[in-house]
């Protein structure tokens, strides 16, 4: 890995687990209670360095990761976090080239997550009928360089989706279960359908809808993540943790029209 | 997406959720005590499908995602499983365009999530001493066709690593601490690095060398992934899952020779 | 504690970690595919001892606890676990010299729990409308000697309870919401009531005729119990664990016509 | 349940949840922000009655069982929770008349828990070396007018323990694993014994000693308790959680001479 120049994006972390995600703008500085650190001295040094804050605290100085990108991006909403965020990943297959569609766009954390795994070849479509939200995705994005895979789509799902040729679709809106109706038509069948959802009364009507509008192989998940303390002598669990991001269905869209698959006779 | 064709790889699951992956070869059939299907008959037919077998049984034909290419892998050891692996691909930053090398090859689970993850502009070195183990891998990677993307190197982690330019490196070995002084020249300085331990023991000793070692930012952690029953009148939990795979755990290396890093006064 | 007697219960258990819970009755004996074992060779040999069949094989011989007994009790219906007994019996204060009543019966894991919490002080009233139910718990208290604690009622609920002074009372019947309003007038004021529920819609629609009935304090759990592998130098989960038994539910049933104390001015 | 007198011990809960553990003295008054409840004024109220402080906040008023007193007692050391305490009385075989010894004292969960547990038959021996421990458990255990059933021996485990005729027997101090030799011959065989252990560290020691020390059916476990959100419309997990508490060990002590026993061929 190249060492830290400007213009990078930089993790500090100080002893005290305390994180800060900013570019490295030249002539700015990191400004926190811990002391000052100046970005224009860290060029050349190498990544994953030690530094001391004009304090003398330290820090390490780390380039992030996507996952330190999405624990740290601005918020004006519940956001997905990266214990649920990587395993839709894998469930979507939302891998290197793919188009994938999402709604709502939110705060932008599966967004950023889905350009990021699609990388330059592929595209992520971001439905949400509120422009402040898109706004502030958008920025996110940018901060990573990553905002020209996505093309936001301004628009409520009552009105249903545009016409692409998509690989997936993830659903991330209130009462999902309003649209599916709606949005049925332009999810091209056998694609990987994903929703996140906060409650198991959303769960239960969302498999009804789905059930009704012939999707298959629904599965319903939660996961949980538990940290540990890293005191070599004394391995355990933290004190506390979340308990609850939100429930994770998937699913598969039969053809519509499959009456002549379904009864064919394929012996 | 388009319709199914020969040569594409499909996973049939019948209605008791039993599974099968196969490549649809001109000519063959899935032959099940569920019934026959024949490959040919089903070139056209939307993804997604419900087909019949000859005996009646009925089936879905959905295109296999990475994740369930991931589940029905031919595998002489314990494999890394999706809950774990979409957190380890964003933890470990392994988009698009890189370059991550893991030991041991195992199965080749996590070779294979990698390399479907780096796509086809990234890059994945694969070490084990087992030569069964990487030629198994390679196998698995043949029938996604990404076995392009993989170096195998058999060889023995004792002995060290190769000079690369790499983007992330994780450890999947029996006493993983027992390697660690030997490979760690070879680690480009704060890359994510990251390790998946069967039991406490082994995390206890592994943060120990790590600390020794420099690295920092050492996180440990545990996924635990819940199924659900999907009778929406009757939401609840299965009645068994997995208690356990493997602890994560995740860290940095610091520069080697930092002490001049280490001292700067950055204000 | 005394040594081995005839007439007493004991709990066998195999290196491989099979157990048997037995009554020793003069003249016979524990007979398994891994030997017999004459329960007179036991008389006056302490608790605790490591005992060989006429085939070699070693058993452990314990005084079960009341948790061994509830795991080996006969049953018909799923039961009440211990990981569950244990909580519900301090949330229903289940102590000494109380009169709990619960309903229905099932196979009496929660009755045997509640009669040998109770002691012999206490009162254990069991309703259920199946007389087979009650027959087999009276049976499975028999063997515990606890039998005459407990006052079985063959009653539907939907009749309403008997009017006794209860210190707490326990639902564990499917639909239990259906029977709140009929049972209500029944239940002292203040007590705990407590329910398990297998389903979250069976969750919400209990807590919506709790909240219509002027239930108060209601709190939903689950508990998860995960067993761990006892190989000190490999601390780890066992691989799979049980996902779910019931969702815990307690509330307290206010006074029914409280107008007067609801309204007091108390200053 | 008679209604409420003066001399109870009441549980106050606001509509927020903050709840308040109080006996209830006469010319006294629960004084908080939310205001004041004169105690003369709920005499002869039902248990479970809504009131109204002078500021108008509603209180309920129940009579709290032995887990709200648990949950409130002072403290000045971790202490074991209900979740825990629930199936540790099980595992025990803490019932009415039994005799439980504990080491150490601590703030007095488990002690309060044991001495309700085993009644007024019943009696529990506590030790601790530290004297201002035992002054604090012995003043939790009088609020709940169960002090006489609980015998405090100021006393450091290393010098072993009183003979008594125990039932069962229950660790819960710093390296547990240092005592279990000096107290061995004191514990009767095949009873059960229990501990609770902070870290997979200890737990590793522990189980170390206690299978060169002869004890057998070693198991251990850690319980994992999650509230819900009792919204009935939206039924879902609480954000946060306890995340640890501590691991759970049981064993049972085999005879210390058994090389009779263990020899016998019992055909």
């Amino acid at each position: 890995m190249k060492a830290i120049q400007l213009g990078d994006l930089a993790l500090f972390q100080s002893s005290d687990h305390k994180t800060y995600l900013q570019p490295l703008v030249a002539g700015e500085s990191l400004q926190t209670h811990r002391g000052i650190v100046a970005y224009d001295d860290l060029v050349g040094i190498p990544w994953g360095s030690k530094i001391r804050s004009h304090m003398g605290t330290t820090f390490t100085v780390n380039k992030p990761t996507i996952r330190d990108v999405l624990l740290q991006i601005r918020r004006s909403s519940q956001i997905i976090y990266p214990k649920d965020l990587g395993y839709i990943l894998l469930r979507l297959n939302a891998g290197p080239g793919k188009t994938i569609a999402e709604a709502g766009t939110g705060s932008g954390a599966l967004t950023m997550a889905l350009a990021w795994a699609v990388g330059s070849a592929g595209k992520v479509i971001s439905y949400d009928r509120r422009e402040d939200m898109q706004t502030l995705a958008r920025r996110n994005l940018e901060k990573i360089g990553m905002a020209d895979r996505v093309e936001f789509r301004q628009k409520d799902l009552g009105e249903g989706l545009g016409k692409d040729p998509l690989d997936a679709f993830f659903l991330d809106v209130p009462n999902a279960h309003h649209y599916i109706t709606k949005i049925r038509p332009m999810l091209p069948s056998g694609i990987p359908f994903g929703a996140i959802l906060p409650t198991t009364n959303q769960v239960s009507a969302l498999i009804q809808v789905l059930q009704a509008e012939n999707f298959t192989n629904i599965d319903v998940c939660e996961i949980m993540l538990r940290f540990y303390k890293t005191n070599p002598a004394r391995i355990r669990p933290m004190d506390r943790m979340v308990a609850h991001t939100g429930y994770l269905l998937f699913a598969a869209p039969m053809p519509l029209e499959n009456s002549e698959a379904d009864n064919l006779d394929l012996t």
